[in-house]
């Protein structure tokens, strides 16, 4: 690792488990039965954990979609053509997809960051220029991308999440766009779980029979090409990572260091946090799940991360949809936590004690 | 029924199918893979086949808390003493519980309905002065309340359902507050389902061991006091009902005769509208379920509904707090249906054809 994302890994500290216990006798002292509202005590408690526990604020909520392409979508793996990506990116900009409904009916705002789309935006404002690279090489003939510019795509999603820290951005969310990348996603999931190919691979957009047989052998010859090390996450990040994912990965990273918790999307988002994950285990407790989605390898990302989804609405589009859902209701769970009466001032009498 | 009710009820019609795939048909001309949104895309589409394939608007949304109490609470199958039910009512009106938060939250109005609080409330302001008795009688006695009173209820129901559609809102949503509610709740759909009281009995807000033994004896014994006739609704309704589940099933009927979306909350709503259900089947096509809560006798209103669960955040409060998340989500259907751009308006290209 360079010695600059090095030294930032090691400033990521852990959420005193203290807070967790003193958030939660906060949440038991307000006007309902204690436990009552479930995971969104949950959300409100570690919410209040790291943010403070006298009156955890949202003053700002971003989700950051980055877009890359990959050269193996070349190999016939996606239902849509690789121009679909910068296609999105421009109809990101117009406001005009799933993410800047979703988003704005959330409250949320919209970043979109070009990490590596084959096509050149120009200056187009509004939209973040950080391409590292035009588009990945394909993973099934050798690795997606050099080590420097893994590690230059993780330092641009820790300076976002920096940069976000410093003008009041509570929440974070990620989101992604690049024609290809559950087939990435997917390689990286089998590599850094050992998860057979077969068993998690995905129809992504929606592919027939025949080009799901294909997606797994791409994936296969991806893994015996590239023959990643388990325990050398940056170089399985290099070899079979999009710029987009190593993105994503970089940004919960900075989240971590920055005490920002991070709401994530789908398989795509879920295959950084496994990078980030390996890069620190320390990211865990800034880490909230949202959707699981229906790519099968999902569930391999929820397993080692030790976390469980917190819904399930079939979706299995990306682009951040499931986690601007998800940072909606983080931000409810926080508002429970500071905005609700306790059983004192509110005048509301507390359980009858036991025999009663 | 009374000719008033039998009048109303005959002004239900179902929502056509053909309204249905027309929604669909749109729905898959937005820059998305087909169906990628789940069950966003399925409430987007039930919303528009409702309210207008053109450009179904949400102009605004409110959730209806009926609060009643329950004479059955003198048998202890609550963890709460029955002062907490007017207790509630106050705290909803200075904004302090979780349904105001989770409203304010989610961009829901809240209107709260003295059903039948066993507390005198003067002339509270904002409070909906609806009394129809100071609480029912105790269930596992004799009937909770006369068939009147149960017709009474549901029109006021009804009633609300239509001042609210004439004024704008195109969101309803259920709530309930009333200590010893989920005995009454439990004992309906007992009746209605033919489900063993044991079997769906739950500790409501959080009775032990021996309080939930004695929560069984006292469904049962109610049941078998009454022996309610699952072919009479009405009856079911007076004899194991509480004034607030009938205003919610009033609630449920009134805004399948406006034509109303009306989203239910936990397991008070569900078994509400299982009554509305029994009263007219034709609900189904206005009624949208929201979350799984813990209590058991919820599955069984799943099971009659032919619905499945939105999501589940293991909660067990009440008070419209699911019902507001879920009434949130429509919204969000809503607006994919009518803000997204499509594949032509957006400059995004479609699939591959086969074999590309």
């Amino acid at each position: 690792m360079p010695s600059g994302i090095d030294a930032d890994l090691k400033k990521i500290r852990p959420v005193a488990g203290g807070n967790l216990s003193r958030a939660q006798e906060h949440l038991d002292s307000l006007t309902k039965p204690a436990g009552s509202l479930g995971r969104l005590e949950e959300l409100g408690r570690r919410y209040a954990a790291i943010k403070g526990l006298d009156s955890p604020r949202v003053r700002g909520m971003t989700v950051y979609v980055f877009a890359g392409d990959h050269g193996v979508a070349a190999q016939g793996v996606s239902a849509y053509p690789a121009a679909v990506t910068p296609q999105m990116v421009l109809n990101f900009m117009k406001g005009g997809a799933a993410i800047n409904v979703l988003a704005r009916h959330f409250g949320a705002e919209v970043v979109v960051v070009d990490m590596g789309v084959n096509h050149d935006f120009g200056d187009l404002p509004g939209l973040v220029h950080r391409k590292i690279g035009g588009g990945t090489a394909d993973i099934s003939q050798g690795p997606a991308m050099s080590r420097r510019q893994a590690e230059r795509a993780l330092e641009t999603g820790i300076n976002l999440a920096r940069e976000a820290a410093e003008s009041g951005i509570d929440i974070l969310g990620t989101g992604d766009m690049g024609i290809g990348n559950t087939t990435a996603s997917t390689a990286l999931i089998s590599a850094l779980s050992g998860a057979p190919v077969r068993e998690i691979t995905g129809r992504g957009t929606g592919v027939d029979d025949t080009a799901l047989e294909r997606k797994i052998r791409v994936i296969e010859s991806a893994l015996r090409i590239n023959s990643p090390d388990a325990a050398d996450p940056l170089g399985v990040l290099a070899a079979l990572g999009g710029y987009e994912i190593a993105g994503i990965a970089g940004l919960i990273l900075g989240a971590a260091i920055e005490r920002t918790p991070v709401v994530i999307d789908g398989v795509i988002s879920g295959a950084a946090a496994l990078v980030a994950h390996r890069l620190n285990p320390g990211v865990a407790d800034y880490l909230f799940t949202s959707h699981q989605s229906r790519e099968p390898a999902h569930q391999r990302v929820f397993e080692l991360l030790h976390q469980k989804p917190l819904f399930d609405f079939e979706m299995r589009l990306g682009e951040g949809t499931g986690a601007v859902i998800g940072m909606s209701l983080l931000e409810a769970g926080a508002k429970i936590y500071s905005e609700m009466a306790t059983f004192q001032n509110g005048g509301v009498s507390n359980r009858k004690e036991s025999g009663c």
